[in-house]
């Protein structure tokens, strides 16, 4: 069955409310749409631990820079729609700009700023990125009123950055992580790699090989010694011979090793846990 | 009947999910407590509008400057459960401040921010003031998710802050602004007014006294000519005789004239519809 759509504020709150009220339990997963096999993996988490799964599509303007792609950034409504209805969504939240900031969504509204976690990596490469992303999920929690809502491990920083969110803020929802979904060469899905041209769709293959010898220099008969090595430089000896790769940074937190590169025009980034 | 009182969120948060599963509506009055007529009125407002109404008693110290009265801020709880029961409440939350902020409330903490309606007057006197008032604002209605929230107009620019942070953010409530309860002088009732010795008591009218004037500088016959008179210098001009009041400042927003000063060391604000 094709999931309702809703473009407005108060439709998809009406809803939500009206599934809430009939004891139905709700799922949500937030996205930016032009949705793919990691995002339909979501939806399906979503559709097996809740009654009703509402998917919400919307490229989200303040967590983009100046520099960034907000405008050449994907989009294709319809093939959302049928993406998220076949894995399992009963709603698809898809609101224009105007909708989610109708005094306009430049300075001079109300952000919501998580610290630590949003600092370094992704927080230092986009500066506000987070102030974005946390002030978006925000609303998107208060519209929807979910019990439970779904984030891919990709955007693994931006899923502690909601975690951080939640519990500081006493949201009232259960925040669900989910693995990262990749292709058969292990490059991470990602709405972006369509920006790719076929030697680059080659090239990026190589945040996940980097992040393989990362973790591969862990055991010592691979570093060639009896003594483990340093993941990260391993990892960033693995993206040197890639010519159409630039690395951003490799950083390790906890057991979770993450990297960021610019591949051609197109920024990309992957994680794995040690 | 006494209000059952919650110290914890789960218990209070248990609490409210029960009154909402029920059907119930949820009238919220946040408060820092030592509760005088003026928060016993926003009490009896929201029991005439919602089914129970819960009353929240905390002392935010994220809301507090470093030269600011936190330590010495007058706290009764056993005197707030008595006027806030025999006003209509029904339940009662009295958090100490590590449950609130069990990760320590100072630095690093996720916040809220809202802009515009937040600079300026107080925003400007007790910096980083709002930011408190909308973190804590925010908490407080994700553990409790009221139907309608209740704040005093005497706040009047806090209450700005708060209807443009439910705008922002959409969050599903209602907020009411209730109006000022004055005692007979016309002194409006605060918590710190217990902060006054007797001469200060008889000083602190002035506030009252100023907004007046300023109200009456608009109609041509009391300026002493066929023009209206301008309410923020009548106003200024209203405070200059009284030696134990130091003015910060009178301004004009609206229809609303606002007033700040400190009365011996209390700082003390008031407001008026012209």
């Amino acid at each position: 069955m094709t999931a309702g759509v809703h473009e407005t504020i108060a439709s998809f709150r009406a809803a939500m409310d009206a599934e809430r009220s009939a004891g139905r339990t709700v799922g949500l997963v937030p996205t930016m749409g032009y949705l793919h096999e990691g995002h339909a993996s979501l939806v399906r988490q979503a559709a097996a631990g809740c009654d009703v799964v509402a998917v919400t599509v919307f490229v989200n303007p303040t967590q983009f820079g100046a520099g960034d792609d907000f405008e050449r950034y994907p989009r294709d409504l319809d093939r959302d729609v049928e993406i998220a209805s076949a894995a399992g969504a009963t709603h698809v939240f898809a609101p224009g700009v105007d909708e989610m900031y109708p005094a306009g969504a430049g300075a001079g509204l109300t952000t919501v700023q998580v610290r630590g976690v949003s600092e370094g990596m992704e927080g230092a490469a986009r500066p506000g990125h987070f102030d974005g992303v946390a002030t978006v999920v925000t609303k998107l929690f208060n519209i929807a009123g979910p019990c439970r809502a779904y984030f891919g491990e990709k955007d693994w920083q931006q899923l502690q950055v909601v975690r951080r969110l939640v519990r500081d803020l006493d949201v009232p929802v259960e925040v669900v992580g989910c693995p990262i979904v990749r292709e058969h060469d292990g490059l991470a899905l990602s709405s972006r790699n369509v920006y790719l041209s076929p030697g680059e769709r080659r090239a990026a293959t190589v945040l996940h090989r980097a992040l393989l010898a990362g973790k591969a220099s862990l055991s010592p008969s691979s570093a060639g010694g009896t003594q483990p090595g340093d993941p990260v430089e391993a990892a960033k000896r693995a993206v040197e011979p890639e010519p159409l790769a630039e690395l951003d940074y490799v950083e390790q937190h906890g057991d979770r090793l993450l990297i960021a590169a610019r591949v051609g025009t197109t920024r990309l980034i992957d994680n794995l846990e040690l």
